[in-house]
């Protein structure tokens, strides 16, 4: 593996916070474990945070990574490449569905562009940490040059720790690019080797014909990278894509700086996969925001033994389905760091058991 | 069917509004569909508000109905009876899980002791529409008589429009009650014609003893009820409760007053299923805020056909399971009120399709 592909190593959340949240959770007013889901994520964000009970996360950021894919052309998408540089000024000006979502959720929004295939990014901020246009068709040419995974990579290294050392409490990842779900599945079935035609999906509403052109492109990535699955950075450069490296990046470097992260979607989550290569023990810090309706999706999410919090039949990306589940990761520290217990309630405990 | 217990006529959430909401939400920049649940319920609220876009719930209200029940001398719970005024106080205090939950939802709380066993209410105002002290064992007496199951309706009736007056958008019913479980899957199994062995659960955490004792009850109180499975009021008296009753009135009067409701867990939506027999068609302003791990929670959601929003594992009551899905709903609302259209936002359509 590329020494600049490395990272350092992963501590995991605290198990001793861990065991006196779990005791705190069993003394609050309500039969144990009638909260379900909220015990568990309370406790993951205590251990996370090192502090029992713990403080709410009050600088949620979402980090939505753009690029886009030689792909696109191959029709695997229902709509044009342009759209990507479209969106990346549509998000930029507020108006896109992650922009909403994090507004009512309380989570500040930033758009990078790592990869979208324009002249000139659309601001110099924006574009800071562009590695080129477009990564390639997988199908036929690898996605990137050894140098452009490992820039990609350090992209997201670096935009995490920009975020955690401008305070942010939890990180989100999201995805804009036209055409990157294929990268994306073709990552997760090498991952987990799964077949082509289990783990394509519909992506954005391909008809069957889409499908069809989809599934060849994965199975022809594939094939050029049969010699190494075993190798992340080589995975991203035969078949994957600067965002995704960068993605990647990102997530690995959350765990590494101690920031809970909550992943989003299909392309999110394959680079997950990706930085738990890079960065054993990463997924500790992670939890799976939500289910999406993507096949890939739930061979990664299982693949990384993680539970998604919802499951709303979305399949939008840009970090939508991580920041729609924000809200119940807060509810579940509201009621650990807030909820009276039996005996500050004066409440009876249970008669038997 | 008792005269008292009649409700207006429902009128059904604004069909041409729902169109245009539904056709507002397919010019929003994104892939037809791809926000999945979100669309379904902004279309659900814009056409409740009658209004597209529709604004957002702002003053959203939870009511907890609390009650004791004398089937809990028989052993149905793991908590004994005097949990349920002490909860009142702990809710009142702003200790209870409902409160804390609340509370990061953006919702106010309301407790009313509509039949607690204790010797006076908590509070003038909380007592204002008590019914009695706990209601009956309905494994061998009716829970309530007559006057008292008008009597109960009618205060869910009153206390719903109280809310609706003092301005509320969202109304959310919530339960507090040792051994309501019992009634609630009683109710559940006479409407639905379920088996008591299929319908009965472990509610706050019962043994195999316990839920042995439990299921005796059910099939005891079925059985007294046998002749009056399609008299909603009857079913009310025989083998509900006052507390059953007066959330079953809530629930109606919300549709009647027109203003939407999130449904909590099987107490709730066991009254729920009372509540769309006294007044047909009121499940359209309602949405199913969570799935419990009660049984006869999934009976009674399939025979109102809804579809929780979130699965938790949640088993708490108080109407924790709805007020974690209200940001849901909020999300939802956003969405259709706030995203760019494409033209709008100069975003490209798709190419196909």
């Amino acid at each position: 593996m590329s020494a600049a592909a490395e990272f350092g190593p992963v501590v995991p959340p605290d198990a001793e916070v861990a065991a006196a949240a779990r005791a705190r959770q069993d003394r609050l007013t309500k039969p144990r474990g009638a909260l379900g889901r909220l015990e568990e994520l309370s406790v993951w964000a205590a251990s996370c945070q090192g502090v029992c009970p713990p403080r709410q996360f009050e600088r949620a950021r979402v980090v939505v990574f753009a690029g886009d894919h030689g792909v696109a052309a191959a029709g695997v998408s229902a709509y044009p490449p342009e759209v990507t540089a479209q969106m990346v000024a549509n998000i930029d000006a507020g108006g896109a569905a992650i922009n909403v979502l994090a507004g009512v959720a309380g989570a500040g929004v930033r758009v990078v562009d790592i990869a979208v295939d324009a002249e000139a990014p659309l601001t110099q901020e924006i574009g800071a940490y562009k590695v080129r246009r477009g990564s390639g068709n997988a199908a036929v040419e690898d996605a990137l040059s050894q140098d452009e995974v490992v820039a990609a990579v350090g992209a997201g290294r670096r935009i995490a720790d920009e975020e955690v050392d401008a305070g942010a409490d939890l990180l989100i990842a999201g995805d804009m690019g036209i055409g990157n779900t294929t990268p994306a599945t073709t990552l997760v079935a090498a991952v987990t080797g799964s077949e082509p035609v289990v783990a394509v999906g519909r992506g954005t509403g391909i008809d069957d014909g889409g499908w069809m052109r989809k599934t060849t492109v994965v199975r022809d990535a594939l094939y050029r990278a049969r010699r190494d699955i075993a190798d992340p950075v080589a995975l991203l450069r035969i078949c994957g894509g600067a965002d995704l490296a960068a993605m990647a990046g990102f997530c690995a470097q959350a765990a590494v700086r101690r920031t809970p992260l909550l992943l989003d979607g299909l392309v999110v989550t394959a680079a997950a996969l990706i930085a738990e290569r890079l960065a054993p023990g990463a997924r500790q810090w992670w939890q799976a925001g939500h289910r999406s309706t993507e096949p890939a999706h739930a061979l990664a999410l299982r693949e990384l033994e993680l539970e998604p919090i919802v499951d709303l039949q979305m399949r939008l990306g840009e970090g939508t389905g991580a920041v729609v589940a924000l809200p119940i990761v807060r509810a579940a520290v509201a009621t650990l760091a807030s909820m009276a217990t039996f005996d500050e309630a004066a409440v009876s405990e249970r008669a038997s058991g």
